[in-house]
């Protein structure tokens, strides 16, 4: 299969797994609103939620499914449009309904299906609408290209584009096994506390054999290297979930201590981070930061992280201004220790790196208002690669953003009339 | 003295103040830049600064000149369009040799005037040009408000307008004394960290008799519920300075325990920080955010930052728009404990307060896109106050801040170039 074959099957890239989407007028737009991903045989299930005190119903339900029992589950469930949050009991029983309504449709056993919604937090899903959908969104369900296509449009809200992986690899014991996944998210976006949290919506799948403890503490621990190093605007949604389906028909031995499964999976999260990061709400560039030399994996996480999402730094690479300082104001309230007479920053471009800070200087040339080369670069990349040294240490981290755009505003200042 | 003429004074309301302010050719533009507070007797002084890691070149020296001896201090020197931030020991000593100049051409002593600078970081102070500003900021320093409005001027970057404040009021012995004071600040804005978080610059004076060590314990205290309870964009500068002189002008006995004084000093830093939101770059509306019954006092700040923070609250504020889900999602990753069943919100007009959020859902007609009244208020509104109740005890912190319009955008990706 070529590469761009394996792109084109998305989350239907590993076997034995399906999809559909369709618009069932949850959407004012007409645009797909309801979609499913559905494994043929039952699979393992793991599940990274939301840190947010305010959950939404589905993420309520879907930890309780989780928790009752992951090993037999069959797909995931998506509404976008609307949150399903700030919805009481009813919403739970909402999104109970639907889950078992979609069940009955679909033939798979009671409480196999995970849910998800994406959408205005406040009102309530608009069950009729929603129930009506489900036999149409059945038909549109299938294995190929076609399906897959529908099911990661209906899944997108103020995204630009649809965000797809697929890749392939050989486990230790020889077995080759596929990856694929979809995801959603460009507003409401940030990393936040405690060792599961996630961002966005991201589903992903494999036909590798993994028990669902196993699954659960590699997609905590990737989600938490990829998702969760992504920033957008700072806010971590009532809504955000990523999910792992493992439905084993790769066959071979259990994959659950395997480095190589554990690297794909890692690989495939990070497809789906940067494209979330990329199609941040009015991005115009993708920006990466890496700090290396920090004490601690802690400090090196939160240094990125107050780089990729400082407004003013955001700003300054929309307006391709070399406004170095920013970058070290960033780094001097975040947290992480430092010396700040020993910051080294670089905007990499290809084999080059361009000093932008030097032992905790701008770099020359940069401390006047000049910098004619780096703002030249600026315009030009599209991707923004900030490599930080901080000295103090091994650890390195990789942080995720866009810069921020006339277009935020606009989108956010009217996304809910 | 009328309330008008009180509040002309600004910070030479305070007896035996003096102030000035000069274009030295620091700022491109031509603005002034170069302005100085000064007091016509020693004065007790007190400061708090960015908890920044990279602190600038006037930071360094405040807080030295401060630990030596705040009992005998004269004034404050401050320099805008430059930060003299990233500028290693060359911009310490470039800060030493420029208050040294300046306590000659003042004739005051040596180590009695303060450092602050605000601007760009990164480029060195022009010293040449600063040094040849002195003698014209000497003949525009006068006790008029001519001088106090000048320094006021002098001391803005990108703000829209000056921040002043006056008042006057009785101590416990009944001795009568003047506050006065002006602050800076519209972007880079942000509270952060420690007990001791400054934002912007802020110096405040007063004619009261106070020991340095309860003027310093005192300022720390009302910053911490003011200055620092204020968010633009949240990114922390590098040289946040808040001073305070008292120059016992006014006589009576030492007010170092008394209430009186606290509550005067308290309300004269809030009318600043006020001042401060409101003028946040781009801003259109004051966002004023009170939290009420939270477990503890730290929960009710993080609550109320965590609002007045939210990208999303903020442009939907811009956009009047009743998305009162963002609220929510604010509230619930603010890390404050809370039953999100039992949140409530209101938008204060006047004497009465309309329901956003009751119980933890959205208020009746605000569910599904409704809300024409909120919207309308909205548009109305120049200053838009929240009241959140948490109802899990009896703490309570209000944070200001204002609403993300797109000229935030252009001023940041701009500012610089």
């Amino acid at each position: 299969m070529t590469p761009l074959g394996r792109f084109l099957r998305g989350a239907t890239h590993p076997r034995g797994f399906q999809a559909g989407g369709v618009a069932c007028g949850v959407k004012r737009s007409g645009r797909p609103d309801l979609s499913i991903l559905l494994s043929k045989r039952p699979a393992s299930a793991a599940g990274v939620f939301t840190t947010n005190l305010v959950k939404a119903a589905p993420v309520l339900l879907g930890e309780e499914l989780l928790r009752r029992d992951p090993s037999g589950m069959r797909g995931i469930l998506t509404v976008s449009g609307v949150a399903n949050a700030m919805t009481g009991a009813e919403g739970i029983q909402d999104n109970r309904t639907l889950l078992e309504s979609a069940e009955r449709c679909f033939d798979v056993p009671a409480g196999s299906l995970l849910p998800a919604c994406t959408g205005v937090i406040g009102p309530r899903l608009p069950l009729a609408a929603v129930l009506a959908g489900l036999e149409p969104l059945r038909t549109s369900t299938n294995a190929g290209r076609d399906g897959v296509r529908r099911a990661a449009h209906a899944i997108l809200t103020t995204d630009t584009r649809a965000k797809e992986t697929a890749t392939s690899g050989r486990l230790a014991d020889g077995t080759r096994v596929r990856f694929g996944g979809m995801a959603k998210g460009s507003g409401m976006i940030a990393p936040k506390l405690g060792p599961l949290h996630a961002t966005t919506l991201g589903f992903l799948t494999t036909d590798a054999r993994v028990r669902p403890a196993a699954l659960s503490r590699l997609l905590a621990s990737g989600v938490d290297r990829t998702f969760n190093m992504v920033s957008v605007d700072g806010d971590t949604s009532t809504n955000d979930t990523v999910y792992l389906l493992a439905n084993g028909a790769a066959g071979g031995a259990y994959a659950d201590d395997d480095p190589a499964f554990a690297a794909l999976l890692n690989s495939s999260l990070e497809s789906l981070a940067r494209q979330v990061a990329k199609d941040g709400e009015g991005a115009t560039k993708l920006l990466t930061v890496t700090v290396r030399g920090a004490r601690t994996v802690a400090d090196a996480r939160s240094a990125a992280r107050a780089v990729v999402g400082s407004t003013l730094v955001k700003a300054a690479v929309f307006g391709a201004d070399p406004n170095v300082g920013r970058i070290a104001c960033a780094l001097g309230y975040s947290g992480a220790e430092m010396d700040p007479d020993r910051i080294d920053v670089a905007l990499r471009s290809g084999r080059h790196a361009v000093p932008l800070i030097v032992g905790g200087r701008p770099a020359a040339g940069l401390d006047n208002g000049g910098g004619k080369r780096v703002r030249e670069l600026l315009l030009r990349l599209e991707e923004v690669p900030l490599e930080i040294a901080l000295h103090r240490g091994r650890a390195a981290a990789t942080a995720w953003g866009c810069d921020l755009s006339y277009s935020y505003v606009q989108i956010n200042a009217a996304y809910h009339t």
